[in-house]
């Protein structure tokens, strides 16, 4: 595009979406418009930043999401990252490509979904980048956030003996996407199947992802909580990565994974075993991590305080390396570090 | 790309870039591999945030960039942007979209110029996003930086009466792009004619430029410098930034405009008018700005201290608003707010 356009495609996209005030009360100086954005960091604190890319025909496609979805998933994603350190969300940067010629109202609807998702978090978009691409639309947000320097929650900080805790329920996002899929490929009464409730609170799990910003501030700051990953590639992989990264085995219990509602309907519906959503979903951006053993009453108190949830899932053990899944009816297996594979219907 | 694939691609493409030991040094305390990276602010700095993203044949082609000025192009755009706040470049992520079954040897190439760029800098590398994309290679930079709080040099803070100046040559990196196109469609001939070290060295200027990070720095420092912008999109569309954010007219005087060495045997070379390039042709990454007239002797010499290149071209005034070109003939002509339309041919 050229640069009149590009400039005013940028006013579109970004007017009325926070306000100046709004931002500043936020602690920016610098917003939109000039060669970079300024903003402020508390004293104490240690800048976190991490970026995440949604490509269309790769991660959306038009009927598994709206285009205020797309929008809204691909900041919630990136703030969930920011829950995963026990770190503040704060500011976000917008890379967007598009194809010449894409709807502006589109466009706008995404960017819509990103300020509705950015504003619930406290989270001020004060740049980005606006660019023509060959082929699909090509979203990385990029988020800085900050925490309290050396305590961030890190992956390699499981300990033997632990306790292996996840925030909610899994599997929710793969069965929702599943039965979107289901639905486009089997035409309208598929599609009026997945209109119960809790078969569209699946959906939604996909569409809307809730990161578990509370939870994560609430582990860092009752110093309980030691490793953290947050769910993107499934609970197999995360708690793989945390294995590794800390040097324990990981043993997760088949009978103690939360499942949303509506998860064995789908199940049923869809002739799927429901453990492999539970297991290789992803894309919850629900918390895995770890407490120690005997703090794990306390934890559950403050959750409870504070509203929010945890399971206990498993623990963490020198007994072997790598993940293993204690199966209900006594049998264990190891978990492969693998993760679901998102699409097989192109948009 | 599936899960296994991708965290070995990401080692490979990182592996050895920069050791931990360099980045712990330059302040990061948690680099790739956990949710987000985390490292350090200085105390009294503001966070300065930018993102640029790079389109196989939007912005880039095998034409007219071996792999490794990719890269280091990607990166370089970005540090101006810190550059042009002032600031200075610490960290950057990399999102990185590449189709399925791309040449691995060639994401490494890509990285190596990133890596190149960035460590000239003392840029830490500290995280970024690996996914598929459908078609063509897409680079989003973010790149983090700190400023002084309340220090920024922004694109508002001209004032009437000001000298404006640039850091450095205009036209190089378009011109360069010309001979590189000429050189694509006209053959061995034409390929043979810009091997001349002349026109090779506007090639270079298009595929590795150097971000003034240094002049940005003297700027704020001295406590000199009042508007500044780098100058990505052409000296015309950049004035009209400063004019329009600080309400002032500019005044800019063809005949002080400096000019790269080759830029007219290369005109000649293909009948273009140099001026085209000089003012709209972009990514020269050159800072413009402007400085008190009181002040222009003192920074001058300031810049010949630090071995840095401050050219006075015309001044800011309230007698107009926008930009006027004064014509070396003594003609006044209004500048179009427009870019130079890069990409005539394909892949």
């Amino acid at each position: 595009m050229d640069l009149k356009d590009e400039f005013a495609l940028i006013d579109l996209l970004t007017c009325g979406g926070q306000s100046t005030h709004w931002q500043r009360e936020r602690g920016v100086g610098v917003g939109i418009g000039d060669d970079a954005a300024v903003a402020g960091i508390s004293p104490g604190c240690s800048l976190v930043m991490a970026c995440d890319t949604m490509t269309q025909h790769v991660h959306f496609a038009s009927w598994s999401m709206r285009d205020e979805d797309i929008g809204f998933k691909a900041m919630a994603s990136n703030i969930s990252d920011m829950a995963a350190m026990g770190a503040v969300p704060r500011y976000a940067l917008i890379a967007l490509s598009v194809p010449k010629g894409t709807d502006e109202a589109r466009l706008q609807r995404i960017y819509a979904g990103m300020y509705e998702c950015a504003s619930a978090y406290e989270v001020a978009i004060v740049g980005g980048d606006t660019t023509a691409s060959i082929s699909g639309i090509v979203i990385t947000v990029t988020i800085l956030g900050e925490v309290e320097a050396g305590r961030a929650l890190l992956r390699s900080h499981a300990k033997t003996g632990d306790a292996v805790f996840v925030t909610g329920a899994l599997g929710g996002s793969a069965a929702g996407l599943a039965l979107l899929e289901h639905a486009q490929r089997s035409g309208a009464a598929a599609e009026a199947a997945i209109q119960a409730p809790l078969l569209q609170a699946l959906a939604l799990a996909h569409q809307r992802p809730a990161p578990q910003v509370a939870a994560g501030r609430l582990l860092l700051r009752t110093g309980l909580g030691r490793a953290l990953n947050d769910i993107s590639d499934g609970i197999a992989s995360e708690a793989a990565e945390i294995a590794e990264a800390s040097r324990v085995g990981l043993a997760i219990e088949e009978a103690r994974l939360p499942r949303p509602a509506g998860l064995d309907a789908a199940a049923q519906l869809l002739d799927t075993p429901p453990l492999e959503w539970m297991l290789y979903g992803g894309e919850d951006y629900q918390l895995l991590g770890t407490v120690a053993k005997e703090h794990v009453h306390e934890l559950e108190a403050a959750f409870e305080e504070h509203g929010l949830k945890l399971y206990v899932i498993g623990y963490a053990t020198d007994d072997f390396s790598g993940v293993r899944l204690l199966r209900a009816d006594g049998t264990v297996e190891p978990l492969a570090k693998r993760g679901y594979n998102h699409f097989a219907t192109k948009d």
